[in-house]
């Protein structure tokens, strides 16, 4: 049977899951492609650390450039994250004309243009399918299955981190920053937590979604980006007594010939797929303009669900290597008319408002006059007897209709300054069916 | 831009939405997949009803064989279902070395070995994306995604009919009878409903699935069927008490180096993502050896969701196509050394016992101690105070732990002899973690 050589850069907790799977696998994967894929050769700076895989002499080295000249080694895995000697490395090995796989979303969403363009160039595969949902295949879901829709649009839960916080926030009824001391004890989050929790990693795979979907590079900078830290537990809690969960939602989609991506805190109705998910867990839900709304739900992360689909893309590169040996090209395919942006001032969606209003006869009907005369129509108020008083002023809830965002804040802008409340509103987005 | 030529066998519901989305979808397609995709003949016996797609004169005829043979048609695809002509043309166009895509279920699971070996012999081609899930890629998903994956074990929510009756039944507190009336008169069920009611389209599915995990064919008259014809509106009702939703649930697992492969109705935790599933939609949950639980949910059928896994299935092929001339067959691959089938009477489950019992002392330590003589343990009892009284009986219900099938079924069978109650126990499967 023919040989398909691995050579892995980075050695860290996926990569050991990488080689530890295809190893266990072995026999399986030859069955089931026709070929015997093997690792043989691991380039990783530390080369004493137990990672519990059993290698064969030689298999690592500490010269990564090695790893990629290696004639032995047909795909190259890059695992070592961060934008440095990633993208370096990357580059170096399409340029060698070696097929690549990478879980790197941040190099991906920051320099995927430079990457798809030279993968192109040569005529290599590129695979990514873990830069997103960690063991959910949805990138290839987006790329081949679902390849014959227009896609409508994108709610995805891609971040575990602040998934699991929310969870237990809700079910806790713990504050935030209870609720990440105990992850970060647990493991579960950072020391430095910003990338999780202030919404950018989300953002990165809400990047590779928009790609896929849409066929453009969507910048960083363009992307609007809220996280979860500072979240209060009195919304989380008022929200559920609404009837929805708050999820860190990633939202991509069309509206009007023009293509919205935002990241944001967002109330989810309890009866909606994406509410049942809960911890850790991921999930993405896509709808095409043929298939209606489907759902992808596993895990985002960990060493075995992202090694997972890094080996489904190797696999499929492997069953390429097979059958010739001019290679395919599966770079992304860049639109020649990409969609406009559309700014996030001017995005339509529905909210979740709770001001802290001065509790006195007068102030619930001057705040829904402001946002009347801004155009934000009042849905449901909810204004709880008694409870949540703080130096005078009662928490007022109120879920508006669809309105445009940058009217909203003004309204808000207006409400904060006339000084009925004690601060500026708080304000949510709402997942609008 | 290269044409690949697609020729369509069947113009029904399917038919149809496969050469609107072919068409509405034209130029997005052909900018993805590098070629442009266009059906050139299609085949059907009607070739006067307007099933408003726009077609060029001479595509549609009733000459089936001369859509296979013309050589202009790359790809044949088979919508004409069921065994009979569909078979007879699926292996005219394999042996014309055609590639074929067929959403055919029934097919595939009576007949499959010898339609897979002729591809394999022919070295083309054969997609059955629309077979399983309809607009979920789940077929692709087992045969790529999770392909580094060995198969822990599925749980399926695969027929859209079935689930609908349920959750009405559940909802609306209404008997089966009334339900799958107005699914009749709503179009959700057809006329004679038993291919869905009674589970063997369900179990037609769950072939596939474990074709695609475990490697080896499995006939249909080795699989154990039950529907949800005849399940009683109290059983849903106390399983929504207990905390379960009672769901039709296809059973695809791996134990102790055997096969099982089940279809029953079964209790799902409230909790559970598959007890979220609704109305028609369909769901798949997979846990692999390496991801863990996975779960993909969308409709399961209907023209335009089946259409998109069809278009999917016409792209790979497509893109296959596009490249080389020397084909690439995508045949399953069957395993040298197939595990064993388990016979149902051998599998351990968790139960749901409802027993109409004899409304007088000891009856209940009665029905206790006879499965506590055959290894059955009770984990939970529940006996409503007044309600369900039938001539003199009540209803107890009681869950039990894991216990081995035909141990369980010797139980229930002595207690129906002893005279405690008034009919032999429902039960029903409980779905466990």
């Amino acid at each position: 049977m023919k040989q398909i050589g691995v050579g892995l850069l980075g050695f860290g907790t996926v990569g050991a899951g990488v080689a530890e799977g295809l190893g266990r696998n072995r026999a399986l994967l030859s069955d089931r492609l026709g070929v015997d894929v093997v690792v043989r050769r691991i380039a990783d700076l530390d080369l004493t650390t137990d990672r519990g895989v059993a290698l064969e002499p030689g298999v690592l080295t500490n010269d990564a450039e090695a790893v990629i000249a290696d004639p032995a080694v047909d795909i190259v895995v890059e695992l070592i994250g961060g934008c440095g000697a990633a993208r370096r490395l990357m580059m170096a090995a399409l340029e060698a004309g070696k097929s690549v796989v990478t879980a790197n979303k941040k190099l991906l969403a920051e320099h995927g243009e430079e990457i798809f363009a030279l993968a192109q160039k040569k005529n290599v595969d590129i695979y990514f399918g873990a830069s997103v949902g960690g063991g959910i295949p949805i990138v290839r879901v987006l790329r081949e299955g679902l390849v014959g829709n227009a896609v409508v649009r994108i709610h995805g839960i891609l971040n575990g981190t602040c998934n699991y916080i929310l969870t237990r926030m809700e079910t806790e009824g713990l504050p935030f920053g209870t609720v990440l001391a105990d992850a970060q004890r647990l493991g579960y989050a950072e020391a430095d937590p910003a990338l999780d929790i202030d919404g950018f990693d989300t953002a990165h795979k809400a990047s590779i979604l928009a790609l896929l979907s849409y066929g453009f590079h969507v910048p960083m900078d363009a992307i609007s980006v809220e996280g979860i830290r500072g979240l209060d537990g009195m919304d989380v809690q008022f929200a559920r007594e609404l009837g929805y969960r708050i999820k860190l939602l990633a939202c991509v989609a069309r509206a009007d010939g023009e293509v919205e991506v935002l990241v944001s805190p967002t109330l989810v109705p309890l009866d909606h797929m994406l509410a049942s998910v809960s911890g850790v867990f991921n999930a993405v839900m896509v709808r095409g303009d043929m298939t209606g709304d489907t759902l992808y739900y596993g895990r985002g992360a960990g060493r075995e669900p992202t090694a997972s689909t890094v080996i489904g893309d190797i696999a499929d590169i492997a069953r390429n290597l097979r059958t010739r040996q001019a290679r395919h090209s599966r770079a992304v395919q860049i639109t020649r008319s990409p969609p406009r942006l559309r700014p996030v001032a001017g995005m339509r969606n529905a909210f979740y408002l709770r001001l802290m209003v001065k509790d006195q006869p007068g102030s619930l009907g001057r705040f829904t006059s402001i946002l009347g005369n801004h155009g934000v129509s009042i849905a449901a108020v909810m204004q709880k007897a008694g409870g949540g008083a703080v130096d005078g002023f009662v928490p007022v809830v109120a879920l508006t209709d669809p309105a445009i965002e940058a009217n909203l804040e003004q309204a808000l802008d207006e409400i904060a300054a006339v000084g009925v409340v004690s601060e500026r509103p708080v304000r949510l987005r709402l997942l609008q069916a």
